[in-house]
C-alpha cells in the first residue's frame, strides 16, 4: 500500500477572465507534519463560494490574494487527525480555511482561526457551511443590517436560487416584505417561488425580463439584495423608491472579468438614480463580522426550526471536481449551496447530527 | 407713477444640456391678490442652488418638477407685505419657496411651508440661506449622519470652495479628520486651505490632479463628501479604505446633462470598488430632514461662535441676474454661497442682526 498523500490545488497564475483548468494545478504532496501548537486537519467538506474567484485575483478581500504557487483558499469543515494543541483533540470536527487540499495545519498563522464545532453537530455539515453558516450569515447581515425591509415594502433579490439569495429572500419574507427574485431559468424561478416562498421570480434570460420585473414590482423597489450586478442592477436602480436601500453583497456577473485586460463586465451604478431616490448602498463581507455570527446563526436556526427557512445544498463528491464545480458556479448551474464532499469522516469523528438517527 | 408689478421667471421648456436664456422667460405680471389664510411675501433674497437645475428637469426631487409655464422654484427670504393669516404679520421676515419672483403667496398649498424668522435675525440673511441654513444643514447631514469621520481619518470633499463643500470640510476638521478638498483653480484651492482650514486642496484642472490627490491622501480615503461626480469620483473610489463611507450629496458635473438626448456626463460608480472596500454610499436631500434642522443649525451656530466656521457669500444684486448667475454656478465661477439680492426690506421689516449695530 502506497503512503497516503495530500492532494492539493495550487494557484499557477491569476485567471484572466473565466477560470480555466490551466489556472490551478492539482497535484499530490506529502502530508504536512505538525509541531507544538499545531493540529493536522483532514478536509471532509469544502465550501465553494464566489469569493474563491476573488481570492485568485490580485484583490485583497478581507485576506490578501492567494500567492502564486499557494494552496487555493477555501472554507471547509474537517476532522482533527493529529494534534499538538490543547484545544483540539483527534476526532474533533473543526471549521476554518481547510483550503483546496486533503490536509491543512491549524495553528496561529491561520488567516481565520479554526474553531471546534459543537457535538453533536447542530445540522448536517453542508448546512453548516450554507444556510446555517457563512452563507446564511451573509444573507442575514445584508437583510437585517442594510436593507431592513418592513411589512409591505418590496425587496428584489438577484441570484435568488443561489445559496445566499435563497436565504435572503426568506429573511425578507419573515419581515413581511414582498420579495421578488431573479434567476436564470424557468425551473429555477419555479423553485424560488414554490420552495423559498418568494412572491415572484423573473427569469433574466427571458427577452422581456425588464417588463416582467416592472410588472412584479408595481409599487417600485424599496430594497435590493444584490448578488449579481450588470444589466439587472442597471434596470433595478431605475425603479428605486425614495429612501431605497441596496445591500451590495456580490457581483458574480463581474468576477470573471477580474484580471482580464479587457473586462467583459464591470458593473457601474448610475449615481443619479441613487441621488434622486436618496438611496443607500451598503457593501459588506461576512468575514468582517465574526462578532455577529452567534446572533445570526441563532436567528437562522430559529427560523429553520419554525419551518420558515428552506435550504438546498448541491453536494459534489470528490476534491478532484472542485475546479470544474467552481467554474460552473459562474454559469449558474447549481441551486443552493455548493459543497464538495472531500472525504468520509473516520469513525471517531462526531458527525451525529442532533435530533437525527444515523 | 406706474403700478408696481411682479417680475417673474417662468419655465418655458426643460433645459437640454446647459441652461440657456431661452429656457426661462422673464416677464412682468400683476401682483397676486390674497384671501383668507394667505399672506403676500415680497422676495428680498433668493438662494441659488444646484437643485434649481434639477427642478427644471423631469425629475421629482422632493418636489415635483416645475411645470412648464410655472414659476421657477427657489428658496428665499422675504418680507410679509400683506396678511390674512393669524400667524404672519406685515413686516415679518419669512423663509420658504419665494420662487424666482418679486412676490409669492404664503398659504397651505406651499410645497414647503413658509416659516417666520426670529427677531432679531440670528445672522445676515445670506448666511441664513447659506452656512446657517439649508446649505450648512446639508453639510451637517452628510458629515454627521453618513461619513461620521473620526480623528485621524481622511475625508475628501469635492467642490470644496462651494457653499456646501466649504462647510462640510470644516465639519470634518471639527471632528479631527484630515480633510482634502478639490476645486477648480489655484486661487480657490488657496482659499480653501487658508480660509476654511483644509489640510490640502487639489486643483482638478491641473494635468496631474490624480497624482496630487494620491499624494494628499497617503493613507487612502476613508470618507468622500461628494458634490461633483464624474472623473474625480471615478478616481477617488479607487483609493477607498475598507469601511469607507461616501455622502452622495450632489453631482453638479452631471446636472447639465439632464434632459439631454446624449448625456455629456453621467456619473457611474464602479461597484467593484464599493464591494472590495465594503463601502457605504448614502445619498440624502436636506428637504427630507426638516426634523433635524434645529439640531443642525444649533451645532453650526456654536461652531461659528467658536470661530471654527468660516463662510463666504457671493451676493448678486438684481432678480434680473438670477438666470445668468445660476448658469455660471455650473461653471464654478463663485466661491461660497450664491445669493441674489432682490429687494431692500421696508423700514418695518426686522432685519437687525443680533449683536450687530446697523
Amino acid at each position: 500500500m502506497s503512503q497516503p498523500m495530500n492532494r492539493c490545488y495550487r494557484l499557477r497564475h491569476r485567471p484572466s477572465g473565466a477560470i480555466t483548468p490551466d489556472d490551478v494545478e492539482f497535484g499530490e504532496e506529502s502530508i504536512p507534519s505538525i509541531g507544538p501548537g499545531q493540529a493536522l486537519v483532514r478536509t471532509l467538506w469544502l465550501s465553494l463560494d464566489p469569493a474563491n474567484r476573488i481570492w485568485m485575483s490580485e484583490i485583497d478581500y478581507n485576506m490578501p490574494p492567494v500567492p502564486i504557487g499557494g494552496v487555493m483558499r477555501g472554507l471547509g469543515i474537517g476532522e482533527v487527525v493529529a494534534s499538538q494543541r490543547a484545544d483540539m483533540n483527534v476526532g474533533d470536527l473543526v471549521s476554518g480555511i481547510t483550503g483546496w487540499a486533503d490536509y491543512a495545519v491549524a495553528d496561529a498563522t491561520n488567516l481565520l482561526p479554526f474553531t471546534v464545532l459543537p457535538t453533536p453537530l447542530p445540522a448536517k455539515a453542508p448546512t453548516l457551511l450554507g444556510a446555517l453558516g457563512n452563507t446564511g450569515i451573509t444573507a442575514y447581515l445584508g437583510v437585517h443590517d442594510i436593507c431592513r425591509p418592513r411589512a409591505g415594502e418590496t425587496m428584489v433579490v438577484t441570484a435568488a436560487a443561489g445559496a445566499v439569495g435563497s436565504v435572503a429572500g426568506q429573511l425578507g419574507k419573515a419581515r413581511g416584505a414582498r420579495v421578488v427574485g431573479t434567476a436564470g431559468s424557468p425551473e429555477k424561478c419555479r423553485h424560488v417561488v414554490r420552495a423559498y416562498g418568494f412572491d415572484a421570480c423573473i427569469n433574466y434570460r427571458a427577452t422581456d425580463w425588464r417588463d416582467q420585473l416592472d410588472t412584479a414590482t408595481p409599487e417600485g423597489i424599496d430594497h435590493i439584495f444584490e448578488n449579481v450586478g450588470g444589466q439587472i442592477l442597471d434596470h433595478l436602480v431605475t425603479r428605486l423608491n425614495v429612501g431605497a436601500r441596496i445591500a451590495l453583497c456580490g457581483l458574480i456577473a463581474d468576477y470573471n472579468s477580474y484580471g482580464s485586460a479587457e473586462p467583459s463586465q464591470q458593473t457601474r451604478i448610475d449615481a443619479a438614480q441613487l441621488l434622486i431616490s436618496r438611496a443607500l448602498v451598503g457593501s459588506f463581507l461576512v468575514l468582517d463580522h465574526s462578532d455577529r455570527f452567534a446572533e445570526a446563526t441563532s436567528y437562522l436556526a430559529e427560523l429553520k426550526n419554525a419551518g420558515k427557512l428552506v435550504h438546498d445544498e448541491t453536494v459534489i463528491e470528490g476534491l478532484d471536481r472542485a475546479r470544474d464545480a467552481l467554474a460552473q458556479m459562474f454559469n449558474g448551474a447549481n441551486t443552493g449551496k455548493l459543497v464538495i464532499k472531500v472525504a468520509e469522516p473516520t469513525r471517531n469523528a462526531q458527525v451525529v447530527v442532533a435530533g437525527e438517527c444515523r
